[in-house]
């Protein structure tokens, strides 16, 4: 058999069940998918395929799953830092989305984000935002996977100026989105349980539920959300969620940092799950989520970096590096988080936190080729005892050399090849400007 | 005036006492010094230099400075990850050094971390191991500025199998390291309160103080040494030193983390100096330094990587972005420790913890030309609204484009001039390949 794409001459971290690694090792790929993965012995020939890429020693990996972006806001990246959440908040980023949000910024602000998420070995990324079909054609057209959500929250919103049409407008989005292609998969994206009543959140859940989209929502992120829900709900976050009906396994937590052992128990007994975005987590001083207690529980994990402007980049490699860390200090336990653990987040937990766990997540055959090329000849990268531990601990995104994505190359030796970089740039710097005018 | 380096069309972040940004500043550079720094009006003509780099829009900022690394511990870079302390320091580091630490392995150890380090835009750095004369020699080859110490230990040490011999050892090898270059400063380095007594400790830092010597050592890393120190010297290991005379302006106190606020209040009384390592404090899972405290008490607080065996990198853009984020978690208040604060301990504050502020740390006439300019035509650094929060929170290592030393060019576009990368790689490798083989 001829393939269509093999990629080999490099090390495989499979991340499957068993977290096989293989020393030299070869991926086949035919019509986007995995056919197998073989291990090579010292003389056996490399299978042929249409297209040969040579990771030149190199570490072949999964691509990353980002559970937690609003691409656009790259636009708004170091815009303001160092500021309480609620001044971040309410007086720079609501006001600057007010203003420059529209179809146009939106779409350079997606393309941005895409671009910096191929460039560093993200393949599938999990959004929320508003303008969200102008997002899922950005993600589209640069050949990226996606699980995409339209926003819908209770407040005059960028394109839902009336806040009674916020699940008509998600609705509407998420039956266009359908069958735009196979890589894009529509979502709702609730905002979270204190920007939006319970009726809103009750309807945008079971307009989910009818399509089998998942459903994403921001909760219990800061302490103060947690202090409050326990005034208007005598509640946790989390139970109140339960409470009406919102917990179950297409539901996905993001944040989850203020939680009881109760929440963690319930979040587990309804199979919902977490993303966790420990840098977000860290700039806005919201607090430590407790991950080692949830991952105990059973719970499916994703990692994330949230968007650009409370972060201030998407590298998932420096976000797993980040997380092994900070779980560590926290504990001040060496052993816990460790490079299975985090790897595991950053890639099939991730896949499977969003429902794709079947798909990508893994270099499987029967799996979507969702494939990375890390370039080891670099000082920061040698020497090599342990290869994941060197993805987790000294690799960053600019290590990534090739990406694929359903076995299309997106990403060779470094250069994005889907679409226009530098227009991109030029474009955002525009609207940058604009909004520097403020 | 016909400069000899003229380095030009980026903003700069000088890093002066009043924190000035330039927009667009030219850095004019003769006989390794600046002489002056413009900021250029629109039609204003730019200086003519022998040799001119073009910043091409990018930031120009003082080269960072490292304050604590062991360098050519990047022979064991993820030999041991995610272990107890104690296992990673007696099971593996100090078998595989007593093995495998030799003057060839310390030399190509050392010259793989400086090339990690000049290519990722730090210029000097503070390190502290044995065979300190050949890392002196691969610091001075590679082009790089250093403080670096010969270790002293009241255990046998590679080179120094005799304990007796630690401290006339390191008095050799300061010695022969003086007047090797303008670079180069010899320092002595006590490994800690723990593994030196009462006595190594008193008469290294008379040997240091006699000739004027930085007197770098490891102290209160473990909340187990914290406790031992309190059974064995019925005292906290700062008052411990302060008792026996260690504490002064010329001694930098490396981690510092288990400290209670007499120690705060008598390291400032002191005008010690402090030497910040987050990254291996977590990783390590060691604790969190009160370095809020610390700055506030008016200590000078310099960032530090440590080696590379317990990080796993030695990218001080990554280090400055941890640093900022760990300490708003840990504070719950996302306005502390803030770009200008952190950008400040990795130039003039690390520069100040190593005696080396007047000669470098900011971009500032008089001072030596360490100048490293920064690429940022790359997604995740676009757009740009505050330099100085792109710097901490957006770039790494590898997005330096530019580095000098002493008005020297060591690297231009990403391009390591003055050793043969691939041969230290090569060699690293094969040294490697012997200790997998243990």
């Amino acid at each position: 058999m001829v393939f269509d794409l093999v990629i080999h001459n490099g090390v495989i971290l499979t991340v499957n069940r068993d977290f096989d690694i293989i020393e030299d090792g070869v991926v086949c790929i035919k019509n986007g998918e995995i056919v197998k993965i073989v291990a090579r012995s010292n003389d056996s020939p490399v299978p042929e395929g249409d297209e040969m890429l040579d990771a030149q020693g190199g570490i072949i990996m999964p691509g990353l799953v980002n559970t937690h972006t609003h691409l656009p806001m790259a636009l708004f990246r170091g815009l303001a830092d160092d500021l309480p959440l609620s001044v971040w908040l309410n007086e720079w980023i609501f006001p600057a989305e007010a203003k420059h949000i529209n179809p146009e910024s939106v779409r350079f602000g997606a393309l941005l984000s895409c671009a910096e998420m191929i460039l560093s070995g993200t393949t599938t990324c999990c959004d929320g935002y508003f303008y969200e079909d102008v997002v899922a054609a950005a993600v589209d057209e640069i050949g990226m996977r996606g699980v995409l959500g339209q926003g819908v929250i209770d407040f005059p919103a960028p394109g839902v100026p009336d806040p009674a049409d916020n699940i008509k407008s998600a609705v509407a989005y998420a039956e266009k989105c359908q069958g735009l292609s196979h890589r894009i998969h529509p979502s709702i994206f609730c905002h979270s349980p204190y920007t939006c009543s319970e009726e809103t959140l009750k309807r945008a859940k079971a307009a989910a539920d009818s399509r089998g989209l998942v459903f994403q929502i921001h909760v219990a992120e800061t302490r103060d959300e947690y202090v409050r829900s326990q005034t208007e709900h005598r509640t946790t976050p989390v139970k109140y969620l339960d409470r009406i009906g919102i917990l179950d396994p297409n539901t996905l937590l993001v944040h989850a940092i203020w939680l009881d052992p109760d929440d963690i128990e319930i979040i587990s007994k309804r199979n919902a799950k977490v993303s966790h975005n420990p840098e977000s987590n860290m700039k806005l001083a919201s607090g430590v989520a407790p991950v080692l207690d949830l991952l105990m529980a059973g719970v499916t994990v994703g990692l994330g970096t949230d968007g650009c402007a409370s972060n201030n980049d998407l590298d998932l490699f420096r976000e797993m590096d980040t997380a092994a860390k900070l779980h560590k200090v926290n504990a001040l336990d060496s052993t816990v988080m460790n490079t299975r653990t985090v790897l595991n987040m950053a890639t099939i937990g991730g896949a499977k936190a969003i429902g794709l766990d079947g798909v990508i997540g893994s270099l499987e055959a029967g799996k979507q080729a969702d494939v990375v090329v890390v370039d080891t000849c670099r000082p920061h990268l040698v020497p090599i005892y342990n290869p994941a531990s060197q993805i987790v601990y000294a690799a960053n995104g600019q290590d990534v050399r090739d990406v694929v994505v359903s076995g299309n190359i997106l990403v060779r030796d470094r250069e994005l090849l889907t679409v226009d970089l530098e227009d991109i740039l030029e474009k955002v710097r525009k609207i940058s400007d604009d909004i520097k005018k403020k």
